[in-house]
């Protein structure tokens, strides 16, 4: 079962999923349960509450759902909108492109706003498209918070302003699987209705829940989608949710032990530590990238993600080489470049349970495959400018003061 | 977090999820991994012709889903047939109920043929609907193998020989979720189209995982199946099979070697002796059922369940209040009574990595409970119509010979 | 390395090494940890603390030593005696042999008390050596509260009258292996100079620790006592101590943090509750050995042990083939009769984190491998008579009222 | 209980208890089970014959016994000598230091050679001694093979060839603690008559196991040896070692198990893989010491350790602020200098199951503590050094090619 064993441990920083804890590997280790008994309800409700702390939202209704992110956007997309309606959408990468592939097969009308892999969501076009709509026949904007596959962010903060700014009802649906619990995220403020994400990503967890959360605008909106939906129908977990059994369908019992110990841990260091944390891994990863004289995939800094980071490759080298080496050698696992940026760019992962020296070990990791391929890469110079930068940085670890 | 803790060891007897053997529980104590890694898809391969095997199956294509049953059901429906399509369906206690219900609200014209509750799927009725059908309008036949809630379990060989006599060319989809790997299940013999379990049943296993298999012919109504499909169409599977990297989205690690083991353990006991297992541990409970003065909820011997006995207490006794009880004074979790019989009967699951002497402790536990809620039982009796049955047919554990 | 798997889960029912709470389980997986970083000092010292609390001591000194029982006694004795010491030691079962048999090879002078295996320590001998010994040339009473090869328990209270009534100031030293955390033991007020246990009894752990109390009298007694010690010399620890570090070499960390666990369980059940539920297991054991007809090892009532029964079995039956068969056949594990009570005694040990169902699995496979070795025993007798007593006794799970 | 709660993992770098691969996690992530059944003598019998693999004996009579390293040297001492022998033992830093301590406390005249710290042992003055003592009065040759405070290592072939040379019978025993299973180390072919080592360190296990080999010499030795011994007795272990049940007092069943686990890993990647990489690490650690600028405790090459490195720091810098601080502010764990080098050395562990990324983290994280507290070291600058070399050297996984 081991047979690709090597000693010591696999340093993961692919994008997801990501490390696991220790102490949400014991919470999980554990024989199933009754989930109809009392306990687990009781154990739901807490849940329930607190993942709502993560999306920032108070006014929002979540959903935990045994899906990945995948199953996650059908559920965003079906429980609000009508086969046949307008949707805006942003091509910038391989999810966003797999998202708006789903949507198109869910029968929405999709008006697919591109940009070249590297950049951001094009705003300005969104909202020269949303001043045309007087009729408002756009019923949402579909927009990746995160594009894993470039390390690209988009600003939600500024497709809200454009929203107001032209008194659009639109949906603004968010694909946050790589970003709630590590970046800057905020429901109620930026008046997302629908914010999803899975557990396997920032939360680190396995894989298996895909967590929702929707504006009492999204949950008003149910009520005319025609979309077929049952297993991702939000109204059979009202239901439950109104009898206090919570449950329409057998959860995960390991995974909601899980969770609970992952909002622990999280509440614990701090949602605000935690969003510090994922910004300094990431300027770290971004200085030894300069430093190895490579560039982001990200084009400008507005865009530069700090959950991952793309690192675009000169081009007579495979980054998928990078990769299988990385894997084969060093017991490093990266991220692929993914279709149109396959062998172009390779991928750290810089999000979830992880810490300075963790990233320090993958970059310098990093300089010796780099070297190995034939990149005439300095060894150390990019662990120096990570170093130079955190030493300056990190924070002592509250509980150990 | 475990704030209903108990001393001693939960005994979980609901008909799912169920007991996890400490090497499974073992084997998913693990960190993620990296799914696109080599590792992963070569664990993937031998997976999916394993479970081939407990659906007895050669000529089936397999599909591992991360979701519950009731997404499988989903997955088996839209992914070979059409909104508006003819299928007869059989109602017969609550899990067929709630499937008939999602049929319906999936846009099928279900044709559905009731029982009363306790009793199996009326194979007359099917048998002139499909005599009567000469122009072939129904599509398809679902059927649940076991349902749950009452402890039934149907002759799928006598639906399969029904459909043969009449050259039906209806596609037999089945509901194996409390059957497959615990009853006789036979996919490629009885010309089942579509079969599904969950790993939370008799795998033994955490929820997340629905476990399906489609026939040559399943597979070939895909392509004119016109219901509407993302995270469950089954083509992104074989778009990935092909490429040898067998994941659409990101699978639950653990599950995926949490299988591995579960799989390992069923063939190391043999599937033949999984299944007399629990013809045994189920007779030895109808057996005390019967000391009791109790009676089974199946109505007749033909329609015993190996995996579940719902039990029908006397009137003036709320089922309920049993299952309670034995949560609250002897850390024993039996089955509710659900819907129509709700309050009327309580469920004893005996299915999974179980044996003998953890059955006995729960009838042991029923008869104090039934005692407590004031039925007139005699202590000892059920143990003691169950052991002299067991003390003469309990194999040698062979690894211990 | 499972070659010997059979389904579902093991019983077991030796009186040591005993069934682990899941808790515990998950406390114990972990990686190792610095035990010289501020962590584990301040997790130690809750340790001691709270182990004072089982042993009902206020002023006595604990040590948690890496070790099993055996090595407690050595270190018991050898830190309080010198060789030639004349001690009291009474021979009642295999594990007060094994003691005498080590003080022998320690050197000291053992007056052995010996009595018929099944009785108790013969306390009017002692009694009378005491009156006769009025130059103190007794050292300590050596007193096993707990046999556990013949289910026999002392009376300590009586012990300690005894050498009150004769002023006499010989040490105490009580193997309280199978007795503490599960019997009635007070240490302060029976005036207990030395008392162990090990982790893996009463404790519900896995072996690893010895866990001993040491009276004020006994920490005196330590700077006049000659015997040879080094690794299990208490000085090392004390001195430790007032560093505030605890260890004189490397603890298991594992053990520590599922120490902390195990204490947890204990105090939220309540010592007295845990107490109570041993006597309540016992009970209902030896009721059972009543119905079965067979006989208690013990011979009279004020010996039962509340931790462990051995049980007689006809002449023309061999107990070991019992505890063979029961493994076999029904993945249930007994205890051996030892030495003079081999083949003519199996154990039943009743402590530890285990409830009433557990139990009741166990007496209903004890009756089927009673009938298969060919005993006479009516199938359900010793689990309805079990039954019969529990289910006017059990309290409800406070946590779940 | 995880008070000390930091993100991300625990860089875990002291000289022992070490990391616990996953592999080993799960496999002792389980309940007790009884050691008196088939079994545990089936699963303890490969583990006697595959722990003489490690020490490279095939003469040699292996014990596995329940304590630590220091219950370890008590065990080696106590079976093979009386109070009263002359014994050569050299003194070269804290753990020699204790080990003698041990010897003089148990009655053994010990003709103690001493070494500056940083320094190895004597040779000469025991070749003077050995050439002096033609009585043969001096019985044992004692001598840490790595002593673990000053990062020394031994040269244990060079002892034998001068026990040889003056053909002097005294016994050979070798603390090989933090070597075994790390650094070349050959019981048989350097005539070592008892060699031991602990689970928590190289074997990369929990602390609990001791484990020795006696050589038939030592063996021999037993039966003059008149120092007390119970718990450590080899004679207890060998009688039940004949009766098949091998083990007198119950063994852990977790670390039994886990050694199992442990022993397969090490037998997969191969032992001389394994102390390669222990040489590999070392020198990689040894260039970046040198290139920030420090000195190795260890004065000559000769002398280097594979297993851990002591750093000299600059008189201003205290040593022991550099491990607190690595801990409170970088979640790593590095070894305090002890005794004579406190204050003066710092140390890193790189032993047991470790690889190099982990260790070059470990580096990046010593830079920055070392500019933390007032070092001018380059930051980058020995990653940089490690990884010129690491890249050169490095093999493929074996499993992944």
């Amino acid at each position: 079962m081991d047979y690709v064993y090597g000693p010591g441990r696999n340093h993961l920083f692919v994008p997801g999923p990501v490390n696991i804890p220790e102490p949400v590997i014991r919470a999980m280790n554990r024989n199933n349960e009754d989930y109809r008994s009392p306990a687990i309800p009781a154990l739901t409700k807490t849940l329930l509450e607190d993942v709502k702390k993560i999306f920032k939202t108070t006014s929002g209704t979540p959903f935990i759902i045994p899906t990945t992110g995948t199953g996650a956007w059908e559920s965003a997309l079906t429980n609000t909108l009508s086969p046949g309606d307008c949707i805006i959408s942003f091509l910038i990468g391989q999810f966003s492109l797999l998202w708006i592939d789903q949507q198109q097969r869910l029968g929405f009308n999709v008006d697919v706003v591109e940009s070249e892999w590297g950049q951001g969501a094009n705003l300005e076009v969104m909202a020269s498209k949303l001043a045309a709509d007087t009729a408002h026949s756009i019923k949402a904007i579909c927009i990746v918070h995160n594009e894993t596959a470039t390390g690209v962010t988009n600003n939600l903060a500024t497709v809200r302003r454009i929203l107001d700014h032209y008194n659009h009802p639109a949906l603004l649906l968010v694909d946050g699987v790589s970003s709630i619990c590590a970046l800057d995220f905020r429901m109620d403020e930026w008046g997302v209705d629908v914010a999803l994400t899975g557990s396997q990503k920032a939360l680190s967890l396995p894989t298996g829940m895909g967590i929702l959360c929707a504006s009492p605008k999204a949950l008003e909106a149910t009520k005319t989608a025609k979309s077929v939906r049952v297993f991702f129908d939000w109204n059979d977990y009202l239901k439950f949710y109104k009898l206090g059994t919570y449950w329409p369908y057998t959860p995960s019992i390991q995974l909601l032990y899980g969770l609970r110990a992952a909002l622990d841990l999280i509440f614990e260091e701090g949602l605000e530590n935690v969003i510090k944390r994922h910004n300094r891994l990431a300027k770290a990863t971004r200085l030894a990238v300069e430093a190895w004289g490579l560039k982001n995939c990200a084009q400008k800094e507005e865009w530069y993600s700090d959950t991952v980071t793309a690192i675009l490759v000169p081009p007579h080298i495979d980054s998928a080489e990078i990769v299988r080496r990385a894997w084969k050698r060093y017991n490093l696992s990266l991220g692929l470049g993914l279709n149109k940026v396959a062998g172009k760019v390779f991928r750290i992962g810089h999000l979830g349970n992880l810490n300075e020296l963790q990233l320090l070990g993958c970059l310098a990791g990093v300089e010796m495959v780099l070297k190995d391929v034939g990149y005439p890469v300095k060894l150390g110079s990019g662990v120096a400018a990570a170093c130079a930068y955190l030493q300056n940085t990190i924070p002592m670890i509250p509980s150990r003061i």
